[in-house]
């Protein structure tokens, strides 16, 4: 039986859109929790075909005396479409559910940009509370709102920013993740320390034999400094105008990762692994880096079981134009989020494109 | 040609939300006016096939300079579905539409739905003009944000309270509205009177036969009173959650007769019209509004060419069947907007349900 004691609360500051994100062991069957942020009677939860099994009558156990209903979608990224989101509004209006019911959005990021993403629409707008299940979306889909589907010509094309009630970030249920997930939600989590946290990065240094091996406290610690950390970024930009694109680190090259391989091929966070290495190539080149840092920083994704390279079919051309700025590369005018230092990143245009291209041809040589 | 003195300007005051709505003959073509509100180098208009080739030619020529796309839906509420509304998307991301480009929704209420919600969505919102061309567009959706499409189990259960950057109100556009069309914003109008402005229903008794001619000055002051009312109203209340409900007048009857006779068949302004006359015969019943003040509703409601009594195929029980709501109403627990005067409107629960009762049956006698 676990205690309050074992619970973390973090506010997420955002004005009248404020809340808290609870962080701990068995926290999905709190009962308490759930009373304090569901206003009404009726409460939708949302889930996919995998966590169901593993989650829903646990949490529908502990939403006793509600007027409980669930919806179970079926599970991955190339399932998060208007038509499947269709799914969620068909479930809520043959419940006749009203404004005032809750939905609970149990499960990975797709389920969280899902439901979401169907609470700000349903009547306009309705209740929301995330239960984030992998270690990746309690790290990064816990703060900033963004909630939304794919189009088939583009990723995250269709959405809202929108703000839940509560996030509840169970971290036994990181039990079920395979070492894969596990491992590409920590490079989210070594993102946030080099951004601005040293010594973030530095207790991960420290801790990260103790996460991989699952341990409650390390990981609670782990998800509590990432989460602050983004809450930082979002609340200061949150409709993202400028200086949340910190967040991008290692994302604009391991966006062209996931989208050259086909999105599937490499998890996120994997491709975001490789990101952070090359961008952290390129602020060596460019003098902005130590030697000594860059090779911190690939020891510590080395030790969290991610790759440093990516896969050899990305050649410095092909990366380009997946980048899909070729033009805009060779201008100088590519932003791109780099290092002055661990702990210390920037948001940029204005580096030697020379650096890039050299970046590019060590990343491609590494790979072959 | 116009000048600037024919166009009135009216704020809505919404904090950092606030925006202009414009009125007057011959505004589409104001290049002025989108430059002022247009942030951007890419617009997107969106419109339907009836409208498109009365003005989208119109409003590209004083685009001019922009980077300008349109999309072409077909016309019609039963086209106001997702599937429909990912036709935006479409259009959007086929010419590579980026974050800081602008829809201008051009058409009525149906268009400047589905526009206004897609603004909303596209990337997590884009800027937003509203070109509204019928009357009852002009005069309900320039205010309040509602945007949304349907849902096969119900109207307007997908969308987001979404402000544009301007309304562009053009009377002229009004001159290609049909008669039927045009009675039918005439109701929304008579209903701001009703609600709270007094001097503005007596205006409009004295007004009515001008603006049936389409006299362009009463319609820009009629449009302008309807819109400054609702202003009031929707600034107290932006998210619906209480005063705002009083702009539902004449709508649960509504409601229940355009729900009875299949959508289509009726306009909604014209079921309205009847709402209006039902809910204003309750209040006369209950001792609420003089016999005198009901006697002046339904005639300017007459003299507008609105019909006063519901088809007959809608007796007393079928109308509490569609109002979804027959065992609330026996137990005095439907909410409607009453009358206790012209210009004093309130939201009730409690009233006599007998009244309630006896306004079904009389207007089923009506019917017949």
């Amino acid at each position: 039986m676990k205690t309050d004691r074992d619970t973390r609360t973090l506010r997420v500051e955002l004005g009248e859109r404020s809340y808290p994100i609870y962080i701990g062991p068995g926290l999905i069957d709190q009962a308490s929790i759930y009373r304090q942020h569901i206003p009404g009677q009726q409460v939708m939860v949302v889930t996919n075909e995998t966590i169901a099994p593993l989650y829903l009558d646990r949490v529908l156990t502990a939403l006793k005396g509600y007027q409980t209903e669930s919806v179970i979608l079926p599970d991955g990224e190339h399932h998060k479409t208007l038509s499947i989101w269709n799914q969620i509004f068909d479930a809520l209006l043959n419940s006749q559910f009203n404004r005032q019911c809750s939905l609970v959005a149990l499960g990975g990021g797709v389920i969280g940009d899902m439901a979401g993403f169907a609470a700000a629409c349903y009547q306009r707008g309705v209740h929301l509370i995330q239960i984030p299940t992998t270690l990746l979306s309690q790290v990064d889909s816990s703060v900033g709102g963004k909630t939304g589907v794919n189009h088939l010509a583009g990723k995250n094309m269709i959405g809202a920013f929108y703000q839940p009630r509560c996030v509840i970030a169970d971290t036994q249920t990181l039990n079920t993740l395979d070492d894969r997930q596990l491992a590409a939600g920590m490079a989210e989590i070594i993102k946030y320390g080099l951004i601005d946290d040293v010594a973030f990065f530095e207790w991960l240094e420290s801790a990260m034999d103790r996460l991989l091996a699952r341990d409650p406290v390390s990981l609670s610690e782990a998800i509590e400094r990432s989460c602050r950390d983004k809450a930082i970024l979002v609340a200061a930009d949150e409709r993202e105008a400028g200086s949340r694109a910190l967040l991008n680190l290692g994302h604009t090259f391991g966006h062209a990762i996931e989208t050259g391989l086909g999105y599937g091929a490499w998890l996120h966070g994997e491709a975001v692994a490789v990101g952070i290495c090359m961008a952290a190539d390129l602020s060596r080149r460019l003098g902005w880096l130590s030697g000594t840092e860059m090779d911190r920083t690939l020891k510590l994704i080395q030790q969290a079981g991610l790759p440093l390279n990516p896969p050899e079919e990305l050649e410095r051309e092909r990366f380009l134009s997946l980048m899909s700025v070729d033009k805009k590369v060779l201008s100088g005018r590519l932003r791109l989020v780099l290092l002055k230092g661990i702990g210390r990143s920037l948001v940029t245009e204005d580096f030697d494109s020379a650096a890039l291209i050299s970046t590019l041809d060590e990343y491609g040589r590494n790979s072959l």
